[in-house]
């Protein structure tokens, strides 16, 4: 097992969806709200997971070119939309400004109980970012709300492209001035970490084995060779700022 | 006079260079240091100013579509080589890791006395973030060096131009998810608050009777209808939190 240095490393960008933040407690939570004022029947919960689900198949028409950027809010309230309809609800039977309010519950999203001090400590030694699918008002509400104390906002929105999309990795590493190598992702999510390895960044793999509730199968372990894999941003912490040993798959 | 209400406004985009830093001080300070290591003689307050002189044009030439979007940074740094030249230096003569490095003296600019504790306040009620020409890198190294808790970098480089164009100020609130009239301009210079006012945002401004020396005679006075005009960043957090009385010219 080598001892991996940080030394190199000039900046960590982060996933934030499913790595930062609960995004599924905190979806299921505005949604049980929206249930009792708009009088439907979903499970909070299965609701949630069926608006995640129209997230991956939203972008990919992005990147494929089929459609010209657009931000994730905007994603995001279609999804609604099919999500609504997924479950035999008629969008249009709801008041749009009440599916405008509920769209802003990925607004509302709660950190991981680690995520908090662990970029704090991160943030003294390295510039920290996250590096979302999400866009700049939303990263910001999430960041503001929460008390997330990110350097500033990249992701999509400011390189106009989603992730994995090359691009986005190399072209943020470019807004920072920095070489791919100087740059590592963070990521509980080996798809996010293998797109960002192959354009030549660092890696790290914190585990998030409760994203996905209970049921989870995927991502729960990592899956290739992550320059650090640990189990909160806390280890994180510890191994990239020195203190304790490094980790190496 | 009116008693002007922020309660409309969502959030605050500020100028930085002279409104919120003194680049005048902490460029000369970096000058000197060169100065010393390179053995040229230069005034570094008259170098400062020479190199700070050749900054509207450069961005004159992006904004007239002359020239593509290039970041602050790489102007500066052809900037640098026209000042030498203005002095009667050779650039060539200096190792370009040298010039280099002085070109960071942007990167390490301190805030005036009254900025941070000003923006602290203001974050409690406001998005907070600046809307420079500078590139996201140099904001985000001011600001960590000086601790300034920007909710997010914006400004040139995000929205590809430069103040003063109608797109800058625009596609900086449509970013932020709000209507023009929800955001508010902060500004020590009348030129940046002329064209947010045209543009629908509230102007604010705050007098940096020292941006140049003891010699300014320019945006010494609000000289147009601002929505706020304070002497400082705790006054206009005065002003914006409802502490005391707001005042309109």
């Amino acid at each position: 097992m080598d001892n991996v240095s940080a030394s190199g490393i000039k900046a960590l960008v982060f996933d934030v969806f499913g790595t930062v933040v609960d995004w599924r407690s905190g979806v299921a939570r505005e949604v049980a709200a929206f249930i009792a004022s708009a009088q439907v029947t979903v499970d909070p919960f299965e609701f949630a997971d069926a608006w995640r689900r129209e997230y991956a198949p939203a972008m990919a028409e992005v990147r494929a070119g089929n459609r010209g950027f657009v931000r994730l809010d905007v994603l995001h309230r279609e999804n609604l939309e099919k999500a609504l309809m997924g479950f035999g609800i008629d969008p249009q039977s709801i008041p749009a400004a009440s599916l405008d309010e509920l769209n802003l519950a990925w607004h509302k999203l709660d950190p991981w109980p680690d995520a908090v001090p662990g970029l704090s400590r991160l943030k003294e030694r390295f510039i920290i970012a996250p590096l979302s699918n999400g866009n700049i008002r939303l990263m910001l509400d999430i960041a503001k709300r929460a008390g997330i104390p990110w350097d500033a906002i990249l992701g999509a929105e400011v390189v106009r492209m989603y992730k994995p999309a090359p691009s986005v990795y190399l072209d943020t590493a470019e807004l920072l001035a920095i070489e791919p190598a100087e740059l590592c992702m963070v990521a509980a999510h080996n798809d996010d970490l293998k797109a960002a390895k192959a354009c030549g960044l660092k890696t790290a793999f914190v585990s998030r084995p409760r994203e996905h509730g209970g049921a989870q199968t995927k991502d729960l372990f990592a899956e290739g060779q992550w320059d650090f894999v640990a189990s909160s941003f806390i280890e994180l912490a510890d191994m990239m700022l020195g203190v304790g040993q490094s980790k190496r798959q």
